[in-house]
């Protein structure tokens, strides 16, 4: 296959020539145990620290707020489950959407079995969180608002300052957590500014190395581990640090944000296209991705065909696309995001996400366009354009 | 520094040169999220494949009992808090020793303030636990038994097999954890024949990545998730593969089972050749170490004299090596491992943990040996010898 656009960067990315390299030297010449207490640990620790600092830079926290983890899953654990056990006077009642990613909505299922009361808002139709349903449900017992940032199927940008405000005015005890995996490189955020109190990034979704990520945890708010051990990362997080992943998703976050408003800028026109061009040559569809989504992801329902027919087509020309999420595309059945946006049936199972990243360029979008005028035809229940 | 004599593998090992450029293939070429659809998943995902049945094949597993998770720390907390919670009917007693790492005894204290009674079982002068003390303990609320196959301090091995017949005599229903960090790729282990239920291994402690580990758990051995999300490896460990890392950790295994018995030998040699050593240059010291004790570990107590002195004077030469273990050597407190083993107060604040790999040379210890000489008698605090 000569081609190959890849369309999936919301799934995973391919990591930067400069990172692969970096981590490569650190693997050959680093290889130290950071809790060592020779030259080869502290060579290791100081890697740590220069990685910490550019994530906590990345987002004006400071290198203290800032935990690795394994990556976003294992961040949004221990923002959940860490944060209700060290703070269990606070309420049990939870406040979160219906469309949140599978590693905070089972994370809810669970504790909703344990004794916890959890609101699973439903979003309206453009994905996005009903603020009056949120403030009517916040209440003195309401101990955490888990909120996806950036939604990973749609694109959805969730109106944190709206939701922090409501929180403040009803219930300023009560917990900010933002799962930014899909934010985190695409959007500035300054959590501590935001009012935002733990807050999720991953590595591979930010062209470093997947088995990493982090949890911002602001200052003075108290966390019980998830994991126990060595008390690696200030205590909270054991296990030997992975050194070169680390590394590489700071090197990673550090080349992301010093191009984050070019590729902002550049994603929003390539976009724009993608949906103009869509519209001068294909019928019956919908974008579900609303107008202020994010740049980086377009999620487009074509009425009467599966998506996953549509996929497998689109591979044979070297396009990778995905039928909503990574994690739940293999199952088979509906996203749970479309069927809370009450996307019709007709469409809901034709829905692509087209995710982009910086190295996405217009001729990859004009040529997946043309493959789709191309496939779609062939492939719909009436045979219609 | 031109002479490099890394002696603290117990810690962390360089990966292999062959590993290292297999993980950098994969991140230039198979980037893909392996629960994606497209060839790109599937590329991935036979990745996965390929080194879960490594993994498997180098413990008589089938793939389907292997777990990968992001390092031993993990693995051991996955088993111990995932078989309980999902065995709540097994009882509420557990059996562990006063010697096992942090990641076993950190979690066993957590749930010894959360409702299950914890018997921390001191071993006897050789680091052995006493199997009449582990008889007189097994009552039939005994939910699991935890144990260090190979202490990572002193090297000791566990009498493993007879643990399994005394737990099978008296309580069939118990089960058996082994966290076999230290012991993975230096000695063979068939848990599936031992009896051994839940077992913990890592990556980086033989020459594979950081950040990478896998959790044997026996067929019909049930767990609870500790990780909840996208449902990866088989719903009980959620999050995002790390495939490249997960893939140098099967090569490695690879590596290192093939050469598993030609390296025992060869470092028991070693090891022995040391001990020699030291018995032919240097006095007032005590080989903590027992004569059964794994060929990868010597710790040595050097009589009136600070370990962490005499880790500096060695790392000026080249040589690095531990006082104790990593984890625990940043804190500046003895050892609980030592301690446990009743080591006396004069030798205990000098003890040194050599750690050797497949890379280490009879020359690196005739050098180390040397050094020995030539420090000690400057930094005793009785200037003895």
């Amino acid at each position: 296959m000569d081609r190959e656009i890849y369309l999936d960067n919301a799934a995973t990315t391919r990591a930067y020539d400069e990172v692969i390299s970096y981590m490569n030297d650190i693997n050959i010449k680093y290889y130290g145990n950071p809790s060592s207490m020779h030259t080869k640990g502290i060579e290791a620790e100081k890697l740590l620290k220069l990685a910490r600092e550019r994530i906590a830079g990345s987002m004006g926290a400071v290198p203290g707020e800032i935990y690795f983890t394994s990556g976003g899953t294992e961040a949004n654990n221990m923002a959940i489950f860490g944060y209700l056990e060290a703070n269990r006077h606070s309420g049990k009642h939870i406040i979160t959407t219906a469309v949140e990613h599978p590693s905070v909505l089972e994370v809810y299922k669970y504790l909703s079995k344990k004794g916890y009361t959890v609101d699973f808002i439903n979003p309206d139709s453009q994905g996005i969180i009903d603020l009056n349903m949120l403030e009517s449900k916040i209440t003195s017992e309401t101990a955490l608002i888990s909120l996806l940032y950036v939604n990973n199927e749609t694109g959805a940008v969730q109106p944190v300052q709206e939701v922090v405000e409501i929180k403040n005015r009803l219930n300023r005890n009560a917990a900010i957590h933002m799962d930014a995996v899909q934010a985190y490189g695409k959007i500035r955020i300054n959590p501590g500014k935001s009012g935002i109190d733990l807050m999720s990034v991953s590595s591979h979704k930010i062209h470093g190395p997947k088995g990493c990520g982090a949890l911002f945890v602001r200052n003075g708010i108290k966390l019980q581990s998830i994991l126990f051990g060595g008390g690696q990362e200030n205590k909270l997080r054991s296990g030997t640090e992975n050194v070169p992943g680390i590394s590489g998703f700071g090197l990673a976050s550090e080349i992301t944000f010093r191009n984050i408003n070019e590729n902002s800028q550049k994603l929003s026109a390539l976009k724009s296209r993608f949906i103009e061009l869509l519209e001068e040559k294909i019928q019956d569809y919908r974008v579900i991705s609303n107008e202020n989504s994010s740049p980086y992801i377009l999620n487009v329902a074509f009425k009467n065909l599966k998506a996953e027919v549509l996929l497998h087509h689109l591979e044979e020309r070297g396009i990778f696309v995905s039928t909503g999420s990574a994690c739940s595309s293999r199952r088979n059945t509906s996203s749970h995001v479309l069927k809370a946006m009450a996307v019709e049936p007709c469409y809901i199972d034709g829905a692509i996400r087209f995710s982009f990243s910086s190295f996405t360029s217009i001729e990859d979008i004009e040529y997946t366009v043309s493959a789709l005028v191309d496939i779609i035809p062939r492939i719909r229940y009436g045979g219609k354009k």
